[in-house]
């Protein structure tokens, strides 16, 4: 592990003075690789998928798992979109004189190395590599024991493209086993390592934050709500609550709580009923129980609970500041969003929820890296340091001060 | 500590909400508590004082930790400074539209609650809660048992003026026992504490580092460079070595190595002379060596030491590229300065080193959050992670993505 660690930190040297068209020929090389070696990655993931069926994978893992020609163009031309992003590096993000004629510039540069560790996808290798690759990092992957084979000829044909193209292959770098031992390697690895990034399901993200002497990109869990102020427009409320909620119900950007005001209970009885015949099922306090007969109490673990599936809490609160105590209180600083035509309520809302993303008159399912322009992400950020919300090629950028003088000294 | 870390990050969310004038007259109100108060601020510092003699503390430690008129007048007169800054909350950091008519904010919001792990010197106390507090943020300090009773006294006047102008008084709050386990439980809270800021030597930060569960603001040392290049300006290179070192020497961002290009060794024997006549010992490579006499031989350890004192490290180096090298292996990535009329050598150095402050014909003790422009630091931060360089109330906060909407779904 030492030695990938050493080669990452010679590659991401190199790497942090590239400069951007160099890197897009890479990510284009890369691209050009994983087409020509899509039967290698195919047979690779075969050996996986058969392996996962022996050990009795879920139909839904499996699916995760697999490769054919769709998804491996698919990864090819996210490499192609990652290219086609402006340069995050050397972006002078602020600048200023001093009285004494200094000129201070605060300029965008790689974090360094950062280390990803996931689980079964196996399209995440390509994905995350190329971000990193866009920012000038140089990556260490630790993908999941289940998409061991398919990564690992994923990983092949991306540095054979890269180092085609003259860049170091050990841009990215994959840990060369599955033990679990690696991972707690991994996260002690202070010199070699400047960032981590855990995308997984939350007992993964728990273990490394709980293991990690590396500063991380966290993403536990998105407690999203929808608030339904007492000011909101009913049609607009009700395609808002649905699309909230039922668009994708897997998506960490999906609300999971609808709180509505009881100033707009009038509005209660239609909002449960949409989302009961959209096959959601529905649970709620003892105010929205009372609208509808399929409503299913809730508990007070509900007000906590992601449930990326067709399920929903609901409870009626007395006003906005009631909305963001609740969320304060039980969510996860992931995004939320607010139904109101009065601006009041809304700053209120907008300012009172410590959380990364909050939305007015606006769903919650727009929490995403593309849909905010960012092209694609590596995650979304619950935590406060650094990035927050989706983690783009910028937020993959660290920044330095140049001080420009012309001989200056400092008095005194 | 739990219920320290309970009232934090309740006054945290108040005064996420509190307009800048507001915070600006609490400060305002906490100098004149400073003021009021200093009676009592100087017969709880005699206890220390009485208690360090008896304990045996050095000169210079007593000295760091008294407290007399004319420093508690500096400590709100700080205090003020503070007040007078830019409200660095609320900021829109950028804003852009999408396609979709969405409107995207980035908008600049506290931290929360800052931890803040401190040694003798007591006016920290005052300096530290100022610019959390400027900054929106809820602080939780933890002196040394030194200022023990002197920190306690000046907290209790804080609280005061912050409680007379109506924000909560929990906004400050300090660690009510000098018990080492504090520190433990402090750096484990992290349901209640968002970044630590450990400032004292390097002791104390290795330990922070090492048991927190917390992200941090870190500064290990500060091992600074300066290179002269071939191309340097003679005159401006004696003045810059010259100030760079021996200006203050016990400062971080003191130069600890010079490093002097081959193509300019016939400067070395004056640079050294000059080292030399300012009272600065000099321990030099063999090259060094055989300009004078009176030069130290260097060890390898030397290239690695922070002496904080009027002790220099000179090297001969082949070109600007064996500086960058040199400084890359052996640096703490704090501040490093070229001396050159060279703008291709100049830019050589200021990509190619991995610090968070590079100079060009500047001395490398401009590495300062006043010096930059900043108002005020609360230290100098040589991670890689959310603050880089000094670390002002501007670095003391986060964002959050505004998304503003006129009842847009996602589709698809």
């Amino acid at each position: 592990m030492t030695d990938l660690g050493q080669k990452a930190r010679t590659a991401a040297r190199q790497l942090a003075l590239v400069p951007g068209p160099a890197k897009d020929a890479a990510l284009r090389g890369a691209a050009a690789a994983l087409r020509a070696q899509a039967e290698s990655i195919k047979a690779a993931n075969a050996k996986d998928m058969a392996a996962g069926e022996a050990k009795g994978l879920t139909k839904a893992l499996l699916d995760r798992l697999l490769l054919n020609d769709v998804r491996i163009e698919g990864m090819a031309a996210g490499l192609e979109v990652v290219a086609e992003l402006p340069d995050p590096v050397g972006r002078v993000l602020a600048e200023w004189d001093r009285p004494n004629g200094l000129r201070i510039q605060r300029v965008a540069v790689p974090l360094g190395v950062i280390g990803i560790i996931y689980e079964s996808r196996p399209n995440v290798t390509a994905d995350a590599a190329a971000l990193c690759l866009k920012s000038g990092n140089a990556a260490i992957l630790r993908g999941g024991s289940e998409s061991y084979h398919s990564s690992q000829a994923i990983m092949a044909a991306l540095r054979a493209g890269i180092e085609a193209v003259g860049l170091p292959q050990d841009a990215v770098q994959m840990v060369p086993t599955t033990d679990r031992a690696a991972v707690g390697e991994m996260l002690t690895m202070t010199d070699y390592i400047d960032v981590i990034v855990p995308r997984g399901g939350k007992s993964l993200v728990e273990r490394v934050a709980r293991e990690s002497r590396i500063p991380l990109f966290q993403h536990l869990e998105g407690i999203c709500h929808t608030y339904v102020d007492g000011a909101a427009d009913s049609d607009m409320a009700r395609k808002l609550v649905l699309n909230a909620k039922m668009r994708r119900t897997g998506i960490c950007g999906a609300t999971e709580t609808l709180l509505v005001d009881a100033q707009a209970q009038a509005l209660l009885p239609v909002l449960v009923r949409d989302l009961l015949e959209a096959g959601c099922e529905v649970r709620g306090d003892a105010a929205t129980q009372a609208v509808d007969p399929r409503v299913v109490p809730a508990t007070d673990e509900d007000w906590r609970t992601e449930y990326l599936d067709a399920i929903i809490s609901v409870k009626v609160v007395d006003g906005v500041q009631a909305a963001v105590d609740h969320i304060n209180a039980n969510g996860s600083h992931h995004t939320e969003a607010i139904v109101t035509e009065d601006p009041a309520a809304a700053e209120t809302f907008l300012n009172g929820c410590d959380s990364a993303i909050v939305c007015w008159n606006a769903s919650t399912q727009f929490a995403d890296g593309g849909e905010f322009g960012m092209g694609a992400e590596i995650g979304i950020s619950t935590g406060r340091m650094h990035a927050r919300g989706p983690v783009g090629v910028e937020q993959l950028c660290t920044f330095k001060y140049k001080v420009l003088g012309s001989g200056q000294t400092r008095p005194g």
